[in-house]
């Protein structure tokens, strides 16, 4: 305890670099770091436990900024403490292609252990990191050895706690009794339509205690800092439920229009920050001015964290010794790589193999794998028996004390929380000795897509396991088959989809998966028996779409994917037959991996001279990138039995080659058909 | 109360119905409808008021199934007491093109209120349901004339519970202190994973009492119709609050398999049906079997309530005398049809006029409109200010204790609660009285993205204006900038997506939201300012897509919406100066729109011959149904001044004039290019 002048004097200090920074950039949110800054600065320069010289390190404390509208409190921070963010930086704020973007970026920042910004994602990623912290101790930590022992913070606003999303992890954090995680509320009573009052006026303190939550509150965020420090200290002391504090501060304090949304979401007028300068002592005609006494002070608790560093690496040696096994594993698992020869692991699978459905053959991947490949954690939106996500052996991540299974185990009951799955598993992904995985129907990843959003713009390795992908889960009817779905995500840059027509195409979906260390994927797959197809291999499947039927002198290209490739087989002989056509067929399981391949190769694949004809049971957005007509359901589809729905739909040999027949006769006036592969210029990546 | 044996058998009527249908389609959820048969008889039988001849009656009471896969329930509820729903359609159950699908679909089904079925969606959809009674009662009723005075009842499971859409709606219902919302908790303790314990631990009554519900507890929902009755009729005299009741159930009540997940998502076995009839004196050989005294006992209910309506009929004409204007204003509402020449107040521009982003624009179209068209009722999610979804003299939506508004205002503070928005919208819009609209940023709609659906799905007439459309909206960054968006919502059946690229277009959109009854719309619009086009009329730009710049000769079309529209036509310009081509400018506002013109019209607009392409500052997806060459971005934006970011990405004339004479080039060799309007068949819808 014992805060004095230079205690002070280090949170103006903060709260100026976010007043100057927005008002240089023309644009930002001075509000929140103003109100924020004591706490930062006691949580930081107290309780904080990092190197700034080495972000990376595994058991740094985790700081999550989950109103990351916020982020100049963030970016002045580790410019004080000695991340590699400098005064230019600063000044570069929210400019294009700086280390300071508009809201936080992990990729972009040193110190910045996830993305946020958009409400409501941090929180819940910092419930990942909570967990992840809770597995990887559990797993790795031995006696007298805790190499893992970091605590979670997460400062979050009032937009947050209105967010659903927040609602659905904070819930979970309290069944799984998280006592590594404590969460900071910025109680400002402003949002930016004015005061809570007039959209939030719930009771958070009783909320989050009905959520088994350990909560304190601090009335006068704004000066107390004896009273903050001894609320984090308390919350440390609560090893097994999660922490809030609710901290009353006042929005844009010092500002003359402190406490109102004017100070939310834009710079303070030019004579604001003079009076607020020259109240607070500092020169009035300067910008990003720090005093040298704020860099030292903060200087000395970063050499502070790097000794620590040191002290855990002494620690990690002696680990190494007496575990060398759990030691080079767990190097392994920080450097992203997986287990030499995992992949031989991989089910293999020839035509005379039964048909199975590719849910179960997902399965049949977890199964084999999960030993090879420790790191896999994974878990479904209560639909485990549905996604069948969980390999036999499995335990359970719960919580010692409920009798269910231990932090140790690798499977996740996530509840019916697609949306705080998918922001976890960020979560989990970034604390960088987990891979996971989680189980819901295809329709409701959609639910989750702020958080597969960040997922992709984030750049971490998360797999959705997502079944019953497309009218063939038949009776459950149009609310819960997907049409758009895989358009949606196709979309979305730097996300893989996946829809696997057999076992070796879901064997190859899951090796890119998971040797894809910065790309999300979703692996679409069916809740139907398929057959396993003629010529597909795992390496030809990972090249994202290759030829599975060719034929001298075809007259159409089918290209498919899923459930429908062994429906163009069938089709491809009744064109034959029927109607002497020939036809080639393409399995094209993934758009993104093949868009990757050469361009021979992709003309190999879609050559000229051939129309080509998709066929797909879903929206046919996206499909004329790849063939010159689509078959495809631009509708919702039917309840019943998948037979009938896909007859209904004329997805069978007979519809197929009805549109076949049709492509055929519409290009044959065109000389030499030109491949859609053919592009005028290519696109900006 | 007084409940006797025909009480009993009733019950075990609608138990065995579900049992039967289930068995009988070989799939769908009978433990639900067992557990909460007998609060369905009390609820139905006691006090829900409706006709089960005129199912849109308007003051009915509204029933909402949010854990819709128990829709056997609502399907036998509906069928016994005389809607049209025969014993026929109950043996179709699940099969295609039945009135009875997978899950509750509310146009396709007499007496389903709206479709659910996705979890956490029905309950919001309640919130809608008494926000838009509320509003309706506060608009219309009239001392001694209260004509509106229903009250909207919901059962809703534990996974409607753990969905976070459900928490965001039950904070701000609990806000709005919505007395006349009465939900049943069916608190079985079972999810689809086993035991509630597994995940969902928290104390739901004291999360509801933080919410500001007012929340009691029944013990035995299996046999305490009396304490059932009790509870209901104790909500039903709290005004001012939200009313939950928990219900403890057993879930599939009657099997050998009670209270275990093996009654919740598959039909009985043969051999336990067959001992549950014997048990409950029903005849074990026959199916589908119902007593005669329960048709008597709940024809004779909707008799009573036929009655009802009889009697409201009176009171309405009796309205109808004293305030003709207000009742004609509430039939015109009813049929769903605006006030005559209401389009006349839309805003028409001339090239003259200055530039305007078109989320300015769009609230110049709501100032304007708002007073023809009163049942406009609209909100945004805590983003009014960016949003300008409020015009000036709007009344907000609140109870009239908190100070800030009444139940009359038009005007909803959402809070920061995106995906409640929609699905709330979505119960508004099923109300019959109001047009909803609701405000975000376009990448947030994407939270929202459940709820959208099912405003397609169910053909609502639902609007989101959705700001700050693209990378244009500069500073925030790329976790605000939207790129696969527009594609994501393209893709879904039902749903329009327009982009307007200045005011008149603005205008269009409105008017073809407006008055398509059956279609949501989400519109995009500019958080910069654009200018207004030469040649864009309103009635232009109802097309969907039109000529903005004809050219004799062009070499090439270029094809844009929203912002890179006026880009487009610079872009022209310089390719005349500097390249001596000319090029043909489209506007394409909206693709669905334009997909519905006749296909002369769509050659008029991207004609044969002539190479296109499409410029969108957004993922390409889809583009390629229009145009030959695309340039979009197929990558996540950047953070920085708008000018910046679109420099980077080279959308400026330069940009565009350098891929239009790459298209051109690429394009030269073959002869008579044909417009992509052309296709070999047409698409199933």
């Amino acid at each position: 305890m014992g805060y004095g002048e230079i205690d002070q004097k280090a949170i103006n200090t903060i709260r100026l670099l976010a007043v100057d920074a927005t008002f240089n950039s023309n644009s930002g949110h001075p509000g929140a770091p103003m109100g924020m800054a004591p706490v930062a600065h006691v949580l930081f320069n107290k309780f904080m436990k990092f190197n700034p010289k080495n972000p990376k390190w595994l058991n740094r404390d985790r700081f999550v900024l989950s109103n990351g509208h916020g982020c100049m409190l963030q970016y002045a921070i580790l410019h004080l403490f000695g991340y590699d963010v400098t005064m230019n930086d600063l000044k570069a704020f929210r400019s294009v292609d700086s280390k300071t973007p508009g809201h936080p970026e992990a990729h972009d920042t040193p110190g910045i252990e996830v993305t946020t910004g958009p409400l409501g994602q941090g929180v819940c990623n910092a419930v990942g990191l909570a967990m992840a912290q809770a597995h990887t101790a559990a797993t790795f930590n031995k006696s007298g050895l805790d190499i893992v022992d970091n605590y979670t913070y997460c400062f979050l606003g009032d937009g947050c706690l209105m967010e659903g999303v927040s609602s659905e992890a904070s819930s979970l954090a309290g069944h799984l009794q998280l006592g590594n995680l404590i969460c900071i509320y910025d109680d400002n009573h402003i949002s930016i339509d004015g005061d809570t009052n007039c959209a939030f006026t719930e009771d958070v303190v009783k909320r989050y205690e009905a959520y088994g939550w350990h909560v304190v509150t601090v009335d006068d965020g704004d000066n107390d800092l004896a009273g903050i420090e001894a609320a984090i200290q308390n919350c440390k002391q609560v090893k097994d439920k999660p922490s809030m504090i609710k901290l009353r501060t006042t929005i844009g304090f010092g500002s003359l229009q402190q406490g109102t949304h004017g100070v939310h979401g834009s710079p303070l007028k030019a004579d604001d920050i003079k009076q607020v300068k020259q109240k607070w002592g500092f020169n009035p005609d300067k910008s990003f001015e720090v005093p040298k006494e704020v860099y030292d002070m903060y200087g000395k608790h970063s050499s502070e964290g790097a000794a620590a560093e040191e002290q855990w690496n002494k620690l990690l040696s002696n680990y190494a010794q007496k575990y060398p096994k759990e030691h080079a594993d767990l190097q392994r698992r920080l450097k992203g790589e997986l287990p030499h020869g995992w992949e031989k692991s991989l089910p293999v699978y020839t035509p005379s193999d039964s048909a199975v459905a590719t849910r179960k053959l997902s399965e049949t991947v977890l199964g084999k794998i999960e030993s090879v490949v420790p790191e896999l954690f994974g878990g479904s939106a209560d639909l485990t028996g549905s996604n069948l996500t969980r390999w036999k052996s499995a335990v359970d991540f719960q919580p010692k004390a409920n009798g269910l299974g231990d932090y140790a185990g690798r499977y996740v009951r996530y509840g019916v929380r697609e949306h705080a799955m998918g922001a976890i598993m960020n979560g989990l992904a970034a604390y960088g000795t987990i891979i996971p995985y989680g189980g819901t129907f295809l329709n409701f990843v959609s639910y989750a897509a702020g958080a597969v959003r960040l997922s992709a713009l984030s750049q971490v390795r998360v797999i959705w396991v997502a079944t019953h992908d497309s009218i063939g889960l038949g009776e459950d009817g149009p609310t819960h088959q997907p049409i758009e779905t895989l358009a949606h995500f196709r979309a979305l840059p730097n996300c893989m989809v996946w829809r696997p027509a057999d076992g070796n195409e879901t064997s190859a979906a899951y090796y890119v998966a998971l040797t894809s260390k910065n790309t999300p994927s979703i692996l679409a797959l069916s809740r139907q028996n398929l057959p396993q197809l003629e010529s597909s291999t795992i390496e030809r499947a990972m090249k994202g779409g290759y030829v599975v039927h060719e034929v001298q002198g075809a007259n159409v290209t089918l290209v498919s994917t899923g459930s429908e490739v062994s429906i163009c087989v069938d089709a491809a002989k009744y064109l034959e037959e029927k109607h002497g056509v020939k036809a080639r067929i393409v399995s094209m399981p993934c758009f993104e991996v093949f868009d990757a391949q050469s361009k021979d190769y992709r003309l190999s694949v879609l050559p000229d001279g051939i129309p080509s004809l998709s066929v797909e049971v879903m929206s046919t957005m996206g499909w004329e990138r790849y063939t010159h007509e689509q078959f495809g359901l631009n509708r919702f589809g039917a309840s019943g039995a998948y037979k009938d729905v896909y007859k209904k739909f004329e997805f069978t040999p007979e519809g197929i080659s009805k549109r076949a027949v049709a492509t055929i006769d519409f290009w044959k006036s065109v000389p030499n058909v030109r491949s859609p592969v053919n592009r005028a210029f290519q696109q900006l990546i």
